[in-house]
Protein backbone atom coordinates (compact mmCIF):
# COMPACT_ATOMS: atom_id res chain seq x y z
CA UNK A 1 0.00 0.00 0.00
CA UNK A 2 1.48 3.00 -0.90
CA UNK A 3 0.26 7.02 1.01
CA UNK A 4 1.38 9.70 -1.52
CA UNK A 5 0.87 13.27 -0.61
CA UNK A 6 -0.60 15.85 -2.67
CA UNK A 7 -0.10 19.70 -2.91
CA UNK A 8 -3.00 21.55 -4.48
CA UNK A 9 -4.06 25.01 -4.81
CA UNK A 10 -7.97 26.16 -5.48
CA UNK A 11 -10.06 28.99 -5.80
CA UNK A 12 -12.93 28.83 -2.84
CA UNK A 13 -15.54 31.15 -4.81
CA UNK A 14 -17.87 28.13 -5.78
CA UNK A 15 -17.48 25.70 -3.04
CA UNK A 16 -18.75 25.35 0.27
CA UNK A 17 -15.51 25.12 1.76
CA UNK A 18 -13.10 21.87 1.99
CA UNK A 19 -15.05 19.71 4.22
CA UNK A 20 -17.87 17.23 2.29
CA UNK A 21 -20.84 17.43 2.80
CA UNK A 22 -24.78 16.61 2.04
CA UNK A 23 -26.09 18.99 -0.36
CA UNK A 24 -23.49 21.61 -1.18
CA UNK A 25 -20.59 21.28 -3.81
CA UNK A 26 -16.91 21.13 -1.48
CA UNK A 27 -13.34 20.71 -2.65
CA UNK A 28 -13.17 17.53 -0.99
CA UNK A 29 -15.87 15.59 -3.34
CA UNK A 30 -15.09 17.48 -6.17
CA UNK A 31 -10.88 16.35 -5.67
CA UNK A 32 -12.45 12.92 -4.48
CA UNK A 33 -14.26 12.46 -7.35
CA UNK A 34 -10.89 13.16 -9.55
CA UNK A 35 -8.67 11.06 -7.68
CA UNK A 36 -11.46 8.16 -7.65
CA UNK A 37 -11.15 8.67 -11.62
CA UNK A 38 -7.94 7.93 -11.80
CA UNK A 39 -7.41 5.30 -10.03
CA UNK A 40 -10.21 3.71 -11.09
CA UNK A 41 -11.18 2.33 -7.52
CA UNK A 42 -13.42 4.68 -5.04
CA UNK A 43 -10.45 6.61 -2.56
CA UNK A 44 -11.00 8.66 0.30
CA UNK A 45 -8.34 11.30 0.70
CA UNK A 46 -7.63 13.30 3.84
CA UNK A 47 -7.52 17.04 3.63
CA UNK A 48 -5.48 19.09 6.24
CA UNK A 49 -7.72 21.53 7.24
CA UNK A 50 -11.59 22.56 6.83
CA UNK A 51 -12.02 25.34 5.36
CA UNK A 52 -14.83 28.40 5.08
CA UNK A 53 -17.17 28.97 2.36
CA UNK A 54 -15.23 31.52 -0.73
CA UNK A 55 -11.69 30.84 1.42
CA UNK A 56 -8.99 30.14 -0.87
CA UNK A 57 -5.96 28.17 -0.68
CA UNK A 58 -2.24 28.52 -2.39
CA UNK A 59 -0.99 25.58 -0.53
CA UNK A 60 -3.45 22.67 0.60
CA UNK A 61 -2.57 18.93 0.96
CA UNK A 62 -4.19 16.04 1.36
CA UNK A 63 -3.22 12.58 1.35
CA UNK A 64 -4.30 8.71 0.61
CA UNK A 65 -3.54 5.52 -0.30
CA UNK A 66 -3.58 3.48 -2.73
CA UNK A 67 -2.32 0.10 -4.60
CA UNK A 68 -2.26 1.46 -7.78
CA UNK A 69 1.61 1.77 -8.93
CA UNK A 70 0.75 5.23 -11.38
CA UNK A 71 3.84 7.00 -11.46
CA UNK A 72 3.54 10.53 -9.29
CA UNK A 73 4.12 12.46 -12.45
CA UNK A 74 1.38 11.33 -14.28
CA UNK A 75 -0.80 11.67 -11.24
CA UNK A 76 -0.11 15.07 -11.24
CA UNK A 77 -0.74 15.55 -14.85
CA UNK A 78 -3.57 13.19 -15.04
CA UNK A 79 -5.84 14.85 -12.51
CA UNK A 80 -5.30 17.97 -13.61
CA UNK A 81 -7.40 16.59 -16.53
CA UNK A 82 -10.30 15.91 -14.15
CA UNK A 83 -10.05 18.77 -12.51
CA UNK A 84 -12.26 21.91 -12.84
CA UNK A 85 -10.10 25.47 -13.59
CA UNK A 86 -10.33 26.33 -9.72
CA UNK A 87 -8.91 23.82 -8.56
CA UNK A 88 -5.32 23.03 -9.28
CA UNK A 89 -2.65 20.28 -8.31
CA UNK A 90 0.62 21.18 -7.73
CA UNK A 91 2.67 17.87 -6.60
CA UNK A 92 2.63 14.80 -5.57
CA UNK A 93 4.87 13.00 -3.84
CA UNK A 94 5.12 9.08 -1.96
CA UNK A 95 5.43 9.39 1.86
CA UNK A 96 5.53 7.26 4.85
CA UNK A 97 2.64 5.32 6.00
CA UNK A 98 2.47 7.01 8.99
CA UNK A 99 2.08 10.56 7.49
CA UNK A 100 -1.93 12.09 7.41
CA UNK A 101 -2.09 15.58 5.86
CA UNK A 102 -4.11 16.48 8.97
CA UNK A 103 -2.01 15.10 11.63
CA UNK A 104 1.01 15.30 10.78
CA UNK A 105 0.89 18.63 10.14
CA UNK A 106 3.12 20.98 12.26
CA UNK A 107 1.56 24.07 11.40
CA UNK A 108 0.70 26.39 8.70
CA UNK A 109 0.56 30.60 7.47
CA UNK A 110 -2.71 31.96 6.43
CA UNK A 111 -2.41 34.86 4.42
CA UNK A 112 -5.82 37.54 4.15
CA UNK A 113 -5.21 40.14 1.33
CA UNK A 114 -6.84 43.66 1.41
CA UNK A 115 -7.40 46.06 -2.03
CA UNK A 116 -6.75 49.58 -0.05
CA UNK A 117 -8.03 52.13 -2.46
CA UNK A 118 -11.34 54.07 -3.48
CA UNK A 119 -11.98 51.93 -6.54
CA UNK A 120 -12.28 48.19 -6.44
CA UNK A 121 -9.91 46.26 -8.71
CA UNK A 122 -11.76 44.26 -11.36
CA UNK A 123 -9.62 41.35 -10.91
CA UNK A 124 -9.53 40.66 -7.78
CA UNK A 125 -13.45 40.68 -6.48
CA UNK A 126 -13.56 37.58 -5.22
CA UNK A 127 -9.94 37.39 -4.15
CA UNK A 128 -9.18 40.21 -2.18
CA UNK A 129 -11.12 42.04 0.83
CA UNK A 130 -11.51 45.35 -1.20
CA UNK A 131 -11.06 48.14 1.91
CA UNK A 132 -11.87 52.05 0.66
CA UNK A 133 -10.83 53.68 4.54
CA UNK A 134 -7.27 54.65 4.96
CA UNK A 135 -5.25 51.36 7.08
CA UNK A 136 -2.99 52.85 9.55
CA UNK A 137 -0.65 50.25 9.21
CA UNK A 138 1.73 51.10 12.04
CA UNK A 139 -1.17 50.31 14.50
CA UNK A 140 -2.07 47.11 12.78
CA UNK A 141 1.33 46.28 13.17
CA UNK A 142 1.91 47.35 17.07
CA UNK A 143 -1.69 45.61 17.46
CA UNK A 144 -0.97 42.34 15.98
CA UNK A 145 2.22 41.77 18.54
CA UNK A 146 -0.52 41.41 21.12
CA UNK A 147 -1.27 38.05 19.29
CA UNK A 148 2.18 36.39 18.99
CA UNK A 149 2.92 33.52 21.50
CA UNK A 150 0.63 30.84 22.57
CA UNK A 151 -2.45 32.35 24.15
CA UNK A 152 -5.81 30.80 24.99
CA UNK A 153 -7.89 32.40 21.68
CA UNK A 154 -11.40 31.71 22.99
CA UNK A 155 -12.55 35.74 22.21
CA UNK A 156 -11.43 34.61 18.66
CA UNK A 157 -13.43 31.65 17.95
CA UNK A 158 -16.69 31.14 16.77
CA UNK A 159 -18.99 28.03 17.99
CA UNK A 160 -15.73 26.91 20.03
CA UNK A 161 -17.32 23.84 22.47
CA UNK A 162 -16.39 24.38 26.18
CA UNK A 163 -14.62 20.99 26.03
CA UNK A 164 -12.31 21.75 23.41
CA UNK A 165 -8.47 23.57 23.58
CA UNK A 166 -8.68 27.26 22.64
CA UNK A 167 -5.06 27.20 23.26
CA UNK A 168 -2.96 28.19 19.87
CA UNK A 169 0.63 29.30 18.98
CA UNK A 170 1.45 32.00 16.61
CA UNK A 171 4.78 32.58 15.66
CA UNK A 172 4.57 35.36 13.83
CA UNK A 173 1.89 37.63 11.71
CA UNK A 174 3.78 40.15 9.12
CA UNK A 175 1.84 43.09 7.24
CA UNK A 176 2.98 43.90 4.63
CA UNK A 177 2.07 47.01 1.64
CA UNK A 178 2.46 46.60 -1.78
CA UNK A 179 0.95 49.16 -3.99
CA UNK A 180 -2.31 48.95 -3.06
CA UNK A 181 -2.63 45.82 -1.72
CA UNK A 182 -1.90 45.08 2.19
CA UNK A 183 -1.04 41.74 3.22
CA UNK A 184 -1.51 40.36 6.08
CA UNK A 185 0.68 36.63 7.30
CA UNK A 186 -0.19 34.71 9.83
CA UNK A 187 1.58 31.77 10.82
CA UNK A 188 0.83 29.57 14.11
CA UNK A 189 0.62 25.81 15.14
CA UNK A 190 -3.30 25.50 14.29
CA UNK A 191 -6.29 27.98 14.47
CA UNK A 192 -9.80 27.29 15.60
CA UNK A 193 -12.34 28.06 13.54
CA UNK A 194 -12.49 31.48 11.77
CA UNK A 195 -9.65 32.88 14.33
CA UNK A 196 -7.68 33.99 11.83
CA UNK A 197 -11.08 36.24 10.10
CA UNK A 198 -11.54 37.40 13.83
CA UNK A 199 -8.34 38.38 14.37
CA UNK A 200 -7.73 40.43 10.90
CA UNK A 201 -11.65 41.82 11.80
CA UNK A 202 -10.11 42.96 14.93
CA UNK A 203 -6.70 44.07 13.54
CA UNK A 204 -9.19 46.43 10.97
CA UNK A 205 -11.69 47.81 14.14
CA UNK A 206 -8.38 48.55 15.84
CA UNK A 207 -7.18 50.78 13.07
CA UNK A 208 -10.19 52.04 12.51
CA UNK A 209 -10.28 53.20 15.90
CA UNK A 210 -13.33 51.04 17.37
CA UNK A 211 -11.36 48.82 18.89
CA UNK A 212 -8.16 50.74 21.37
CA UNK A 213 -4.52 48.67 21.10
CA UNK A 214 -4.60 48.64 25.01
CA UNK A 215 -7.88 46.82 25.04
CA UNK A 216 -6.44 43.75 23.03
CA UNK A 217 -4.52 41.79 26.53
CA UNK A 218 -7.87 42.39 28.22
CA UNK A 219 -10.03 40.51 25.20
CA UNK A 220 -7.79 37.74 24.65
CA UNK A 221 -8.33 37.42 28.51
CA UNK A 222 -11.95 37.94 28.82
CA UNK A 223 -12.31 34.02 26.75
CA UNK A 224 -15.25 35.37 25.03
CA UNK A 225 -16.18 35.91 21.24
CA UNK A 226 -17.94 38.99 21.84
CA UNK A 227 -15.18 40.70 22.76
CA UNK A 228 -12.90 40.71 19.80
CA UNK A 229 -13.74 42.63 16.65
CA UNK A 230 -15.75 41.81 13.58
CA UNK A 231 -15.38 38.60 11.27
CA UNK A 232 -13.35 39.84 8.51
CA UNK A 233 -15.09 38.39 4.94
CA UNK A 234 -13.93 34.82 3.75
CA UNK A 235 -12.92 35.89 0.25
CA UNK A 236 -10.01 37.77 1.51
CA UNK A 237 -8.72 34.50 3.37
CA UNK A 238 -5.86 32.01 1.47
CA UNK A 239 -4.81 29.06 3.44
CA UNK A 240 -1.03 29.99 2.35
CA UNK A 241 1.66 27.25 3.45
CA UNK A 242 0.87 24.01 5.29
CA UNK A 243 3.89 23.11 7.26
CA UNK A 244 5.65 19.41 7.96
CA UNK A 245 8.24 17.64 9.31
CA UNK A 246 11.29 17.22 6.90
CA UNK A 247 11.47 13.84 7.69
CA UNK A 248 7.91 12.65 6.35
CA UNK A 249 9.72 13.42 2.31
CA UNK A 250 12.56 11.08 2.78
CA UNK A 251 11.63 6.91 2.56
CA UNK B 1 -19.94 72.02 -22.09
CA UNK B 2 -17.26 70.54 -20.04
CA UNK B 3 -14.88 67.67 -20.92
CA UNK B 4 -14.01 64.97 -18.52
CA UNK B 5 -11.67 62.16 -19.03
CA UNK B 6 -11.84 58.99 -17.28
CA UNK B 7 -9.43 56.15 -17.03
CA UNK B 8 -10.99 52.79 -15.83
CA UNK B 9 -9.73 48.90 -15.26
CA UNK B 10 -12.01 46.17 -16.73
CA UNK B 11 -11.80 42.55 -16.93
CA UNK B 12 -12.78 41.37 -20.48
CA UNK B 13 -13.98 37.73 -19.56
CA UNK B 14 -17.97 38.68 -20.04
CA UNK B 15 -17.63 41.17 -22.77
CA UNK B 16 -17.28 41.28 -27.04
CA UNK B 17 -14.65 43.58 -26.60
CA UNK B 18 -15.07 47.35 -25.65
CA UNK B 19 -16.68 48.84 -28.98
CA UNK B 20 -20.54 48.58 -28.86
CA UNK B 21 -22.04 46.33 -31.39
CA UNK B 22 -25.77 44.75 -31.55
CA UNK B 23 -26.61 41.60 -30.14
CA UNK B 24 -23.51 41.42 -27.81
CA UNK B 25 -22.56 42.48 -24.50
CA UNK B 26 -19.80 44.88 -24.33
CA UNK B 27 -17.74 47.45 -21.99
CA UNK B 28 -18.49 50.69 -23.57
CA UNK B 29 -22.46 49.69 -24.18
CA UNK B 30 -22.50 49.20 -20.02
CA UNK B 31 -20.05 52.25 -19.14
CA UNK B 32 -22.36 54.39 -21.46
CA UNK B 33 -25.38 53.06 -19.19
CA UNK B 34 -23.90 54.35 -16.13
CA UNK B 35 -22.62 57.25 -17.40
CA UNK B 36 -26.42 57.73 -18.11
CA UNK B 37 -27.86 57.20 -15.27
CA UNK B 38 -25.62 59.16 -12.84
CA UNK B 39 -26.21 62.68 -15.45
CA UNK B 40 -29.48 61.48 -15.81
CA UNK B 41 -28.96 62.23 -19.47
CA UNK B 42 -28.37 59.93 -22.45
CA UNK B 43 -24.24 60.59 -23.34
CA UNK B 44 -22.03 58.75 -25.29
CA UNK B 45 -18.30 58.33 -24.45
CA UNK B 46 -15.47 58.12 -26.67
CA UNK B 47 -12.73 54.98 -25.82
CA UNK B 48 -9.04 55.44 -26.51
CA UNK B 49 -9.09 51.94 -28.49
CA UNK B 50 -11.04 48.73 -29.30
CA UNK B 51 -10.30 45.51 -27.69
CA UNK B 52 -11.16 41.76 -28.76
CA UNK B 53 -13.42 40.07 -26.73
CA UNK B 54 -11.66 38.49 -23.19
CA UNK B 55 -9.18 40.97 -23.38
CA UNK B 56 -8.48 42.92 -19.84
CA UNK B 57 -7.41 46.99 -19.48
CA UNK B 58 -5.76 47.58 -16.28
CA UNK B 59 -6.32 51.51 -17.74
CA UNK B 60 -8.44 52.16 -20.04
CA UNK B 61 -9.28 55.81 -21.26
CA UNK B 62 -12.80 57.26 -22.21
CA UNK B 63 -13.90 61.04 -22.57
CA UNK B 64 -16.97 62.61 -23.15
CA UNK B 65 -19.24 65.94 -22.91
CA UNK B 66 -21.63 67.03 -20.55
CA UNK B 67 -23.49 69.93 -18.93
CA UNK B 68 -23.62 68.79 -15.88
CA UNK B 69 -21.92 70.30 -12.42
CA UNK B 70 -21.29 66.89 -10.79
CA UNK B 71 -17.56 66.76 -9.27
CA UNK B 72 -15.00 64.92 -10.20
CA UNK B 73 -14.76 63.15 -7.12
CA UNK B 74 -18.49 62.26 -6.61
CA UNK B 75 -18.56 60.82 -10.10
CA UNK B 76 -16.30 58.00 -9.42
CA UNK B 77 -17.86 56.81 -6.24
CA UNK B 78 -21.26 57.59 -8.22
CA UNK B 79 -20.85 55.75 -11.27
CA UNK B 80 -18.71 52.46 -9.59
CA UNK B 81 -22.21 52.21 -7.88
CA UNK B 82 -23.92 51.76 -11.09
CA UNK B 83 -20.73 49.41 -12.24
CA UNK B 84 -20.55 45.65 -11.98
CA UNK B 85 -17.83 44.10 -10.34
CA UNK B 86 -15.77 43.44 -13.24
CA UNK B 87 -15.44 47.43 -14.49
CA UNK B 88 -14.03 49.65 -12.45
CA UNK B 89 -13.60 53.32 -12.59
CA UNK B 90 -9.91 54.85 -11.47
CA UNK B 91 -10.22 58.49 -11.80
CA UNK B 92 -11.93 61.08 -13.68
CA UNK B 93 -10.40 64.45 -14.66
CA UNK B 94 -11.98 67.46 -16.61
CA UNK B 95 -9.55 68.18 -19.58
CA UNK B 96 -9.45 70.64 -22.20
CA UNK B 97 -12.37 71.21 -24.71
CA UNK B 98 -10.10 69.45 -27.82
CA UNK B 99 -9.30 66.54 -25.86
CA UNK B 100 -10.59 62.71 -27.28
CA UNK B 101 -9.58 59.87 -25.91
CA UNK B 102 -8.55 57.84 -29.04
CA UNK B 103 -7.45 61.39 -31.07
CA UNK B 104 -4.84 62.32 -28.03
CA UNK B 105 -3.75 59.24 -27.31
CA UNK B 106 0.23 59.41 -27.68
CA UNK B 107 0.76 55.61 -27.33
CA UNK B 108 0.26 52.98 -25.23
CA UNK B 109 2.18 50.01 -23.64
CA UNK B 110 -0.16 46.65 -24.03
CA UNK B 111 1.06 43.78 -21.32
CA UNK B 112 0.86 40.07 -22.19
CA UNK B 113 0.78 37.69 -19.22
CA UNK B 114 2.06 34.13 -19.47
CA UNK B 115 1.70 31.49 -16.56
CA UNK B 116 4.49 29.05 -17.51
CA UNK B 117 4.07 25.93 -15.30
CA UNK B 118 3.42 22.20 -15.37
CA UNK B 119 -0.14 22.79 -13.05
CA UNK B 120 -2.39 25.78 -14.16
CA UNK B 121 -2.88 28.72 -11.22
CA UNK B 122 -6.83 28.33 -10.37
CA UNK B 123 -6.72 32.13 -9.58
CA UNK B 124 -5.74 33.13 -13.17
CA UNK B 125 -7.92 31.30 -15.53
CA UNK B 126 -9.41 33.83 -17.79
CA UNK B 127 -6.29 36.29 -16.56
CA UNK B 128 -3.06 34.89 -17.89
CA UNK B 129 -1.99 32.05 -21.01
CA UNK B 130 -1.25 29.00 -18.99
CA UNK B 131 1.70 27.72 -21.09
CA UNK B 132 2.68 24.40 -20.08
CA UNK B 133 6.49 24.12 -22.02
CA UNK B 134 9.56 25.64 -20.88
CA UNK B 135 9.86 28.90 -22.23
CA UNK B 136 13.49 30.14 -24.05
CA UNK B 137 13.41 33.89 -22.13
CA UNK B 138 16.64 35.22 -23.77
CA UNK B 139 15.64 33.95 -27.54
CA UNK B 140 12.45 35.71 -26.92
CA UNK B 141 14.11 38.88 -25.78
CA UNK B 142 16.40 38.71 -28.80
CA UNK B 143 14.16 37.83 -31.03
CA UNK B 144 11.81 41.04 -29.42
CA UNK B 145 14.43 43.46 -30.95
CA UNK B 146 13.84 42.87 -34.81
CA UNK B 147 10.07 44.80 -34.06
CA UNK B 148 11.50 47.52 -32.01
CA UNK B 149 11.41 50.63 -34.45
CA UNK B 150 9.41 51.51 -36.75
CA UNK B 151 8.10 48.77 -38.89
CA UNK B 152 5.55 47.81 -41.91
CA UNK B 153 3.52 45.27 -39.46
CA UNK B 154 0.77 44.24 -42.57
CA UNK B 155 2.45 40.22 -41.75
CA UNK B 156 1.32 40.69 -38.11
CA UNK B 157 -2.45 42.11 -38.62
CA UNK B 158 -5.65 40.14 -39.00
CA UNK B 159 -8.19 41.34 -41.97
CA UNK B 160 -5.81 44.54 -42.74
CA UNK B 161 -7.03 46.47 -45.11
CA UNK B 162 -5.08 47.69 -48.72
CA UNK B 163 -6.22 51.12 -48.19
CA UNK B 164 -4.73 51.50 -44.19
CA UNK B 165 -1.49 52.49 -43.53
CA UNK B 166 0.51 49.87 -41.22
CA UNK B 167 3.77 51.12 -40.11
CA UNK B 168 3.45 51.26 -36.54
CA UNK B 169 6.61 52.30 -34.28
CA UNK B 170 7.44 50.10 -31.39
CA UNK B 171 9.56 52.06 -28.42
CA UNK B 172 10.16 49.24 -26.62
CA UNK B 173 9.58 45.60 -25.65
CA UNK B 174 10.50 44.34 -22.26
CA UNK B 175 10.16 40.45 -20.99
CA UNK B 176 10.40 39.65 -17.48
CA UNK B 177 10.14 36.90 -15.50
CA UNK B 178 8.68 36.51 -11.99
CA UNK B 179 8.52 33.26 -10.52
CA UNK B 180 6.07 31.32 -13.01
CA UNK B 181 4.88 34.24 -14.47
CA UNK B 182 6.03 35.58 -17.74
CA UNK B 183 5.35 39.22 -18.50
CA UNK B 184 6.06 40.73 -22.20
CA UNK B 185 5.40 43.96 -22.22
CA UNK B 186 4.74 45.89 -25.70
CA UNK B 187 4.92 49.96 -26.51
CA UNK B 188 3.94 52.03 -28.99
CA UNK B 189 2.22 54.64 -30.93
CA UNK B 190 -0.14 52.49 -31.86
CA UNK B 191 -1.42 48.91 -32.94
CA UNK B 192 -3.00 47.31 -35.97
CA UNK B 193 -5.88 44.54 -35.10
CA UNK B 194 -4.74 41.80 -33.84
CA UNK B 195 -1.01 43.01 -33.58
CA UNK B 196 0.28 42.49 -30.29
CA UNK B 197 -1.19 38.37 -29.93
CA UNK B 198 0.56 37.94 -33.51
CA UNK B 199 3.94 39.18 -32.14
CA UNK B 200 3.57 37.51 -28.74
CA UNK B 201 2.53 34.15 -30.70
CA UNK B 202 5.47 34.72 -33.10
CA UNK B 203 7.75 34.94 -29.98
CA UNK B 204 6.31 31.64 -28.96
CA UNK B 205 6.68 30.09 -32.22
CA UNK B 206 10.07 31.22 -32.25
CA UNK B 207 10.79 29.75 -28.11
CA UNK B 208 9.86 26.45 -29.13
CA UNK B 209 11.84 26.46 -32.48
CA UNK B 210 9.34 26.58 -35.15
CA UNK B 211 10.28 30.04 -36.31
CA UNK B 212 13.93 30.62 -36.58
CA UNK B 213 14.98 34.65 -35.28
CA UNK B 214 17.22 34.66 -38.54
CA UNK B 215 13.79 34.75 -40.36
CA UNK B 216 11.70 37.83 -38.58
CA UNK B 217 13.15 40.36 -40.67
CA UNK B 218 11.50 38.52 -44.22
CA UNK B 219 8.55 38.25 -42.14
CA UNK B 220 8.07 41.57 -41.80
CA UNK B 221 8.99 42.37 -45.50
CA UNK B 222 6.68 39.55 -46.93
CA UNK B 223 4.12 42.04 -45.35
CA UNK B 224 1.69 38.68 -46.00
CA UNK B 225 -0.24 37.63 -42.55
CA UNK B 226 0.44 33.80 -43.15
CA UNK B 227 4.12 34.24 -43.18
CA UNK B 228 4.22 35.18 -38.95
CA UNK B 229 3.54 32.96 -36.43
CA UNK B 230 -0.31 32.02 -34.50
CA UNK B 231 -2.21 34.25 -32.88
CA UNK B 232 -2.05 34.13 -28.61
CA UNK B 233 -4.66 34.08 -26.81
CA UNK B 234 -7.34 36.83 -26.22
CA UNK B 235 -7.31 36.21 -22.32
CA UNK B 236 -3.61 36.71 -21.70
CA UNK B 237 -3.69 40.12 -23.14
CA UNK B 238 -4.20 43.47 -21.17
CA UNK B 239 -4.03 47.22 -22.24
CA UNK B 240 -1.49 48.05 -19.46
CA UNK B 241 -1.13 52.10 -19.76
CA UNK B 242 -2.45 54.39 -22.14
CA UNK B 243 -0.25 57.62 -22.57
CA UNK B 244 -1.40 61.32 -23.44
CA UNK B 245 0.75 64.83 -23.66
CA UNK B 246 0.73 66.27 -20.51
CA UNK B 247 -0.39 69.64 -21.42
CA UNK B 248 -3.96 67.68 -21.46
CA UNK B 249 -4.31 67.69 -17.88
CA UNK B 250 -3.44 71.06 -17.63
CA UNK B 251 -6.37 73.67 -18.41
Amino acid sequence: MRNLKVMMAFRGTNYHGYQKQENALTVQEVVESAVSKILNIPTRIYGCSRTDTGVHAEQFCFSFNTEREIPVKNFVRGINGYLPDDISVLSCEEVPPDFHARYSCRGKTYLYKIHSSESKNPFMTDLALHYRRELNIPLIQEASKHFIGTHDFASFCSNCSEKQSTIRTIYDITIEKNESFVLMLVKGDGFLYNMVRILVGTLLDVSEGRIDVSKLDDILKARDRKCAGRTAPAHGLYLHEVFYDELSKEM
